[in-house]
């Protein structure tokens, strides 16, 4: 069956457009997030939904623009009040709220960990766009510790772009302990990464 | 074709066995680190080493065999001389100089990268493997920084166990950081940490 004469002769199963795309992209997050960018196949998404193969491919025509809308959907949920906090309360206190909302969602977080090492590959699909993410995180973090620094918070002779560096990866890498192994506590051991980088040695 | 017939009718070729396992685990081991566990398949291996399915059905009966036996070669690559120069030199030398030595082989890396995080999920094939393996380096580390603080290099109020999921967080989370950008400064980053922990504050 060919894409195009299936869409034109039922347009009017995709009327509702954005709502579809955002369900489509929802299943997709899921069979990523158990199966990899790799694994997990379009067919399986669409039975997810329990729509045809053909109406995925409307939304998406590739896995790859899947993937992209995927990351994007992933990493927004992490956004939300870490401006604000960081901004009033400090880099300590976004992220140890953030740390804390993130506790209610571990399949997200081994979505985006899943696939931010498949698509490590330079060339890789999705490579680019974490690439970018890492390299907007780092400058984000990077201007969110020196407003630390010029408050007060954080003693001034360390350098903010080797701090946001460093906690990005302690990030990383202590929730990927704790997505194996629940007991591993997050909150003390990023906590005590703010107690060495407030200290005024 | 039965494998148990294949077996006994080619028995000959299975000759150099420990060869031949060592061949089919580096084969897999460069297939899994490229398209993931769940996203290599046994035939593209066996079509790797110019081998038929049965030859590798018959040294690793199941794909989980062959994943644990590529999970050992992959991690045995990381111990060599760590130990000997984290006990004469402490935890700094020790951690730089596998850092150093591990700028050869990023695909090795990769690959413990992606499989941990596909196996991140409790029942997962190979979880197990991981939940023992970080459980054993942070007890390992823990000694490791135990060890430092007796013998000065450390301040002792700072908890060795917090420094050894720190540690091992801030190593794979900037690691992978650098997968992705090899721009990114791992000596400079870890080198930091440690400035961190060694300062008496």
């Amino acid at each position: 069956m060919s894409v195009t004469s299936a869409t034109s002769a039922k347009r009017g199963a995709y009327a509702k457009t954005p709502a579809r795309k955002a369900q489509i992209v929802e299943a997709a997050a899921s069979v990523f997030s158990t199966r990899g960018y790799n694994g997990g196949s379009l067919r399986e998404i669409a039975s997810q939904l329990d729509v045809g193969l053909t109406s995925l491919v409307h939304h998406f025509p590739s896995k790859t623009d899947l993937l992209e809308a995927v990351l994007v959907y992933a990493d927004e949920k992490y956004i939300g009040e870490f401006d604000m906090i960081a901004h009033d309360s400090g880099m300590r206190a976004a992220v140890l709220d953030l740390v804390e909302r993130n506790f209610g969602h571990p399949e997200l977080l081994r979505l985006l960990a899943v696939l931010g090492t498949e698509c490590s590959s330079p060339g890789y699909p999705g490579n680019q766009w974490f690439v970018d993410r890492y390299s907007r995180l780092r400058e984000e973090y990077r201007a969110r510790f020196e407003h630390d620094q010029a408050v007060g918070r954080i003693p001034a002779r360390r350098d903010p772009a080797v701090l946001a560096t460093m906690l990005i990866g302690l990030w990383d890498g202590v929730q990927l302990q704790w997505l194996i192994d629940p007991g591993v506590d997050m909150v003390a051991t990023i906590g005590a990464f703010f107690d060495e980088i407030e200290a005024s040695r």
